[in-house]
């Protein structure tokens, strides 16, 4: 296990992204930052902790919702700038929508037959 | 299908992550950037071209490796600025280091009897 210093806040002015992923059906929910207060919140509780950009303070999911997320796992990438956390998403639903997912609509789809 | 102008790119100074899934095996690979000008070039050639932040320049998948990623869908989330990209990954492999993800290590793991 790595250090939380050693995760590099430096590329977003103190920020990284967090990738949220529900544990049970591997469906991706949302994405969210995390400065180091936050990272280490989140650590020490299990349950995620992110910095509103918005807001510009730090935030617990689910404070005002009660659907906070229980982590299970998380994960860092090569370059130890971005976040994977697994988690049970307690009441089902992560988006502020009342979307299960924050990501329900679609940009482009583009046809598997494209490149034949 | 909404206007690429539409979405959020202010927030991070012209930037939004952009998560990109393998569609077979709906595993995560990595997370990318983009600005405006290589969300167009994605959407145009249907393979993802992102912003390197260390190079400052754009940068199309698999130039070098060979490893391009051919895009089956692109989502947008509830406050349009991060991207949810399913990609077909030629050779397998997304990640510099060899692996097939970015998020092969893992920073904590939670024990599910946590709260009970």
């Amino acid at each position: 296990m790595i250090d939380v210093s050693k995760v590099n806040f430096e590329k977003l002015n103190g920020l990284v992204p967090a990738i949220v992923v529900d544990s049970k059906i591997n469906k991706i929910l949302m994405l969210g930052f995390m400065n180091e207060e936050s990272l280490k919140k989140t650590l020490e509780s299990g349950e995620t902790w992110y910095w509103s950009r918005s807001r510009q303070e730090l935030w617990h999911k689910g404070d005002t919702s009660g659907n906070i997320q229980v982590i299970r796992e998380i994960r860092y990438d090569c370059d130890v700038d971005a976040l994977l956390i697994s988690i049970e998403q307690i009441g089902g639903v992560a988006c502020h929508t009342g979307n299960k997912s924050c990501f329900y609509r679609t940009l482009k789809t583009f046809k598997d037959e494209r490149r034949n």
